[in-house]
């Protein structure tokens, strides 16, 4: 199959190089068909009863995203069952030209699961088996539609959990936050999603399955491959099943929210953290004195537990096996810093409504972000250097200071994940604000050399932007890689590859 | 550059293509060119003086391996000082059709960074600057021609690790380690180097300069190309920075060496040892009792610490934060599996010196190997599933019964990776003994979904066994990638990609 692929990669190639030498850029443009009846008979008779959904109703889930952020207009949505299933249906789209979306549970927040134009939906909700787990290793093999919560209640069973946590862990699928190599609140703790991915099936543009599906901690046996598929957003392949290493579910958590007087402390404590805490540290997320007045004004059942304000704020978790020496570890961490002077103030959970309410702050804080932000927000996720991490919130502010915009920051401080917020206060002022921002934002973070989407991809949104993260050099391998495993671009068009 | 590159692709695409299907086998063997004086002349001019060796006594260590297995005929070895150098150097050699061998360290088993025939041989050895290092994240930034134990000794001043380790430290250069994917024993702890590598520059065969010389944790723009180029040994570009995340060094140290009665105990204990050390377990090493029984025979200062003798042996090794807090969890772990049954018995080591000889045994295996194996030695480095990990060894031992053959195993069971080591000892048993493992031994890790290279890759030995391990789709698409960033093949030709 793979061949056929090469033959006629080999042909449009020619088109490809002299596209990027400017020569012929109309010509690179991909040709696709629309859907016909001839091609739903096709689905219908590869496909298994119900795995064919048509009508502007019953699509409208399937054709925007669970912000309202994104529309697509696809007439046809496909529920392949079986990987055979998603190689029959993607060969056929192959041969027609018929452009197609990979969707998981459809809750990113940069458009890259949803339809730009008439693509049909591929939607991997009825795959999601789970179809081995070993005690001893804790590896988990599922099918990409399994949600996350799902498959995290069952590992709990067994005494593991999934190496990562999201907010969205109801609806999203495992599969999707693979194809974006997902984040979330317990990066710090065990690594990028991509880390604990020890094997992959997936099938290519032409139909070709490539199963890699081994639950091996090590094996360097040629390129990774799959490593190539985390993280491409659907561009290169459809996930169809995963083999996942997972930590042991350990018993002890603990939490404390911290008051510090300036960044730079933060920065020290973080160091502290590491040494003192080290192995048993699960986050270390930071919020700055506006995130936490904007939350304590705005979220219902919030409270300080502070009596004064603090320029910056904390929250620390630890999990470990023994409930004893984590409290002594944190204890001893906190006291060390309080005599150090990087730490003002600091409570320790007592309990688990305790440690609850110092998560509301934290959770609650996009929220409180949309009350506050009566005439619209902006919501950025970039990656910084350590030492540039809050500057980019002090420049923000000062820069709209003269606008009616509240700029508040918080985020993965640990992983160097910043979240910086704006809350437009007055009617009118969102296109000021927003011709402030860009490209200023933009440029501020590649000139520290950040990333302009640190762990929500690029999608639609952010696929033009590309160049103030990686370099043009980076930017026509990629695309090298994308025509030479999808010539017809038939997989998730319009994302993650700039046009420019 | 790469648009030329690109152009170039275009044509010679066809000949890749008919190829794969098997109608031009003979077209696709990339043509070189042997190296001239004129050759040698712009060399000179591009590099810095003393860059260039020539001569068969100058360049004996670079044309052969440490291990006195791979000889090459290389006449000409190049040390570049810069990127720019690599640079102009590979743009050179791509252009003139010069084949090309990276050498880092040359302490590789599998003869990767050796030429096969007259390659020139660029040798990162003098690209060994530390270039940056950040005290808060403990990010490193270097060129790729440093030594590992420099690296190591350097982050021991600020309190910082090197996330691996290996019996090579003071000859291998990272470079190497990453262009490998090397392994080594704190994989339990800090996982694959793959996922300590934030950012990289490498150069590709026609010279381009890829920067993604990055030091962020978080990073979701576009497909992760660095991870195509760790673990492709040299065979798509060339590396020439890295910065490196490291774990802080941490006080606590302890270790145990334990007697069990079978090798389902030791699975047992695995599990037990993640719930109960989790956290703070950093090595869990397996011997079985021939393997022990070897070591006592050969290693000079090394004793058995039993009264008994035990079916299966597991070094246990635990580095935290807290010397009270680990000292006590791993007494209550193995006071717990005492009482479970699973444990027989065990010694926990009372200072450095007894810590060492634990060590002293385990890593003194391979030379103890050496010593038995009069007539000679095989040794595998396999990944297995946890339920097959040791039955490769008992199934060898049965196999090998009738012939003078020593059949060992021990390895890194907490990663899955078995070290199967088979000493010859009577003359003229080779050859038999090599006909009984292979094809068997490839077979049987096939059978098992296993890899054939955990750890050290496949280089030369091992490229025409990559589909024991990988399907003909993959290695199809490593194919494709390879011919898409070096079209005329001139990057460690014969390596890694096979030729059937």
């Amino acid at each position: 199959m793979l061949t056929g692929l090469l033959r006629r990669g080999s042909s449009a190639m020619t088109v490809f190089g002299k596209r990027l030498s400017g020569a012929a850029a109309s010509a690179m443009k991909p040709v696709y068909s629309e859907v016909t009846g001839d091609d739903v008979d096709f689905f219908r008779s590869k496909l298994q009863p119900g795995a064919i959904v048509q009508g502007t109703e019953d699509l409208a889930s399937y054709n925007k995203d669970w912000m309202n952020q994104y529309f697509g207009k696809s007439k046809l949505a496909l529920r392949p069952k079986t990987t055979e299933e998603v190689s029959q249906l993607l060969r056929y789209c192959n041969e027609k030209r018929i452009p197609v979306v990979p969707q998981g549970g459809n809750t990113g927040l940069v458009g890259g699961s949803v339809p730009v134009k008439d693509e049909v939906i591929v939607s991997m909700s009825i795959m999601n088996k789970i179809l081995d787990f070993d005690e001893v290793s804790g590896t988990i093999t599922c099918e990409a539609g399994c949600v996350l919560e799902t498959l995290d209640d069952y590992l709990a069973d067994k005494g593991y959990r999934m190496p990562l946590d999201l907010g969205a862990k109801g609806s999203c699928q495992i599969g999707g936050n693979v194809a974006t190599n997902a984040g979330g609140s317990r990066f710090v703790r065990y690594g990028s999603l991509r880390n604990s991915i020890l094997g992959m099936e997936f099938v290519l543009a032409d139909g070709t399955i490539v199963d890699t599906l081994t639950s091996l901690k090590k094996d360097n046996t040629g390129y990774d491959l799959k490593q190539l598929m985390i993280g491409s957003e659907g561009t290169l392949g459809i996930i169809t099943k995963l083999t996942i290493s997972t930590p042991r579910r350990l018993p002890a958590v603990n939490a404390a929210l911290l008051g510090l007087e300036s960044f730079e402390d933060v920065t020290k404590l973080l160091v502290e953290a590491k040494t003192s805490l080290g192995e048993v540290l699960s986050a270390f997320e930071f919020m700055d004195l506006e995130a936490v007045e904007l939350g304590l004004k705005h979220l219902h059942g919030v409270r300080d537990p502070f009596e004064s304000r603090y320029k910056c704020y904390v929250l620390i978790e630890t999990v470990g096996s023994n409930p004893t020496h984590d409290g002594e570890k944190l204890e001893g961490f906190l006291e060390k810093s309080f005599e150090a002077g990087t730490l003002v103030d600091g409570v320790i959970a007592q309990d688990n409504t305790q440690m609850d309410s110092f998560w509301a702050l934290r959770e609650g804080l996009p929220e409180a972000l949309l009350k506050e932000g009566t005439q619209g927000t902006l919501k950025y996720d970039v990656s910084l250097p350590m030492k540039d991490f809050y500057e980019l919130v002090t420049d923000t502010r000062e820069r709209l200071s003269q606008l009616p915009a509240a700029t508040v920051g918080w985020g993965h401080i640990g992983d160097g994940n910043l979240h910086l917020n704006i809350a437009i206060t007055e009617k009118g002022a969102s296109e000021l604000v927003k011709a402030q921002m860009d490209p200023f934002l933009y440029e501020w973070v590649r000139s520290r050399r950040g990333s302009i989407s640190a762990e929500h991809g690029l999608g639609l949104m952010k696929a033009e932007k590309i160049y103030y993260t990686k370099p043009k050099s980076a930017v026509d391998i990629m695309k090298l890689i994308k025509h030479a495993l999808d010539p017809n671009g038939i997989l998730n068009p319009h994302k993650v590859l700039p046009r420019s």
